[in-house]
């Protein structure tokens, strides 16, 4: 049942939450009478979405900000992921007196549709058989994990975000809300993100789906029933897009070709560079984080992505009109998000009239960058956010209201 | 047997040539009393080197060019490739009337140590016990390479090389040459490769080195006697290493988003984007004429490449005092050797005193430029060895004879 407050500010009485399945997430869940329609087609039902939030909605429910996760990242944003028992995955940006201060905005950050950290996706249970999904789980979107995300936000009796906030696949669910929602989001900040995937993303991700789909303990999808699962395939996936993630200069300077563990060659096939040793790591402790299914349907809808295309391939079509206010920041050193796709982003938004304030950041480190500490991200966007505050009439923290 | 101009000519009365066993190909094999020396340590006989011959050799066996291949390449340079039937990897640079002009040069191009055509690599006969080496077989480097074309080009009867040509892992070799027999090398051309592999090159490999090695029908490396063979972790390794071949933008304009055979997206996991399908076949059919563990030797090759790692780590060291003249060759959207890399190469050939032409050559077309279509590679190839045959004095053609 969802808490009283909550009941009384909405009129979705079938809303049920609950924490018993995913421990320390929250879960709101939808029933049968609240399906989630998909862009594939059928709706899906019951279904539900794993989240956290962090400090307190204030009284007219104007300090909303929803953070949008990347590829495979999670709701533990500022908290401990009870799986991993690490830190969340960006307290540098989100926290007490951080950029994304809390003791000011409600921060919500939930799963995405198809992830597997409480989410429905692909390892949940198809009510029509009492199996997981598996593959029978219709493929999702961008715009899915939107729409579910929308779902969310009204149960949390939340009319407008404050800010829609986002890196990577973030970033495309953060320019998906105001795309879709117009209305409801104040801000929007996308991060090394892009407008559609391109061809050469759609390339490395069908190398890491073919990785997975080519392991026999996949089993068609159907590894969970088999008591199997396909780790070797997908963390031979996680190997490949990790080096995406960063830069020639920056595998240069933190690896070079310094051997692991020895003062030479070893002539063999096991991890001789720490570069291999690297990798091979990063591929084994994603498995024990990710499902591999999951990883099929979270690569699969940034492939789908493409804002424009529902608007005879006009970016500038797709904002045309909006009041939402935009902070664009890219990456030099990132090449799978490169500046020219977030500059095609700040161009379609001024052609739509819309305000943006947009930077390409000086950095070595690659895509990652935005996870990292690279002081100047932060600094930005607590500018924006201050800002976007002052225009939206919240109140500031403590030394802001200082005369 | 050797034929009776070469026994005259060469000493070694052990070695044996015959076509028997790799039809379209001539195999010169060596016996025990002509081991070839691995930088493993072991040294290994019998071996054998399977090569082409284009063109005839002069009186003074002064105009022979050795063709060094790429990675995955083979010797058939200027003809049909038996195995997949189709033309030579070359033809726009090898031929009668080409820039490597056969009715000039006496043209050699063998398959590489480790290779999988011919050459004794992982699926040749491990005469100790009678089975495959697997990877009994030790680890092989492109000094090992180019050792074993040194004692195939002694063999022909050929004391100096007019010229040595190679792009990608045929360059690293064509630079190995350089600085193993300085005095054996009149001209090199490098084209589109480096004089180390980079932290991010050895990163893409081991992808593709762990693709392979986690497909069961790998079997440990003893596929070929359990009468398996591990097709899908190979073509997932060959899909990886395809991607780097291009350039984004290459990509993009290639296949853009287009869909595969549809109108829109299909939601599911088939192959829905052309670039999909494409990387698939490449996949497929690379696994027609691959050997799977030879794929391993020829990636630790490239990855244990570092020319000047013997020399105090300084370059220019390695070509100190040399005589002979390079051509440098790189391409604008080369992302795996970029320019950069060339740049080096360039610069430690000027500092240790070796006259060097530099061309970066503009393409969109990433490191498979090289084997492209691009004219002003062929122009300056052709250019560069006809001022090296002026100065070596190597008759020209008919038309340069005249006054």
């Amino acid at each position: 049942m969802l808490d009283a407050t909550l009941t009384e500010t909405d009129a979705q009485a079938s809303l049920r939450r609950s924490e018993a399945d995913t421990p320390s997430s929250l879960v709101m869940r939808f029933g049968t009478d609240a399906p989630l329609t998909l862009d594939a087609g059928p709706a899906i039902a019951p279904w539900q979405i794993a989240y956290q939030t962090y400090g307190e909605l204030n009284a007219d429910r104007s300090n909303a900000i929803l953070i949008c996760h990347a590829l495979t990242g999670d709701q533990h944003v500022a908290s401990t992921n009870p799986v991993t028992g690490k830190p969340g995955w960006w307290t540098l940006m989100v926290g007490p007196g951080k950029p994304i201060d809390t003791d000011r905005f409600f921060v919500i950050c939930s799963n995405v549709l198809g992830g597997c950290l409480g989410t429905t996706g692909p390892a949940s249970t198809n009510p029509e058989t009492g199996r997981p999904y598996g593959l029978d789980l219709p493929v999702v979107t961008i715009a899915d994990m939107v729409r579910a995300q929308a779902m969310l936000v009204t149960s949390l009796g939340i009319e407008q975000l404050f800010a829609v906030v986002g890196g990577s696949m973030g970033g495309m669910q953060a320019l998906q809300w105001a795309a879709s929602y117009p209305d409801r989001v104040f801000s929007t900040i996308a991060i090394a993100t892009s407008y559609r995937h391109s061809s050469q993303n759609i390339a490395f991700h069908e190398v890491g789906r073919q990785a997975v789909m080519a392991d026999p303990d996949w089993c068609g999808g159907r590894y969970l029933e088999a008591g199997r699962n396909p780790k070797k395939g997908l963390a031979v996936a996680r190997m490949a897009a990790h080096i995406t993630y960063m830069s020639d200069r920056s595998l240069h300077q933190k690896f070079g070709r310094n051997l692991q563990d020895r003062d030479a060659l070893a002539f063999g096939f096991d991890a001789d560079f720490q570069i291999e040793s690297y990798l091979r790591h990063q591929g084994m402790t994603f498995v024990d984080r990710f499902d591999a299914n999951s990883y099929l349907y979270v690569t699969r809808a940034t492939d789908y992505f493409d804002l424009a295309a529902d608007h005879g391939g006009v970016l500038a079509n797709v904002f045309k009109g909006t009041k939402t206010r935009f902070c664009v920041l890219s990456f030099t050193s990132d090449w799978l998000y490169p500046t020219s796709e977030s500059r095609a982003v700040v161009h379609a938004l001024n052609a739509a009239g819309a305000p943006v304030s947009f930077v390409e950041i000086d950095s070595d480190r690659g895509h990652d960058s935005f996870l990292l500490d690279i002081p100047e991200q932060y600094r930005i966007v607590r500018g924006f956010l201050t800002g976007a505050a002052r225009a939206r009439g919240i109140a500031g923290p403590a030394a802001e209201d200082k005369p």
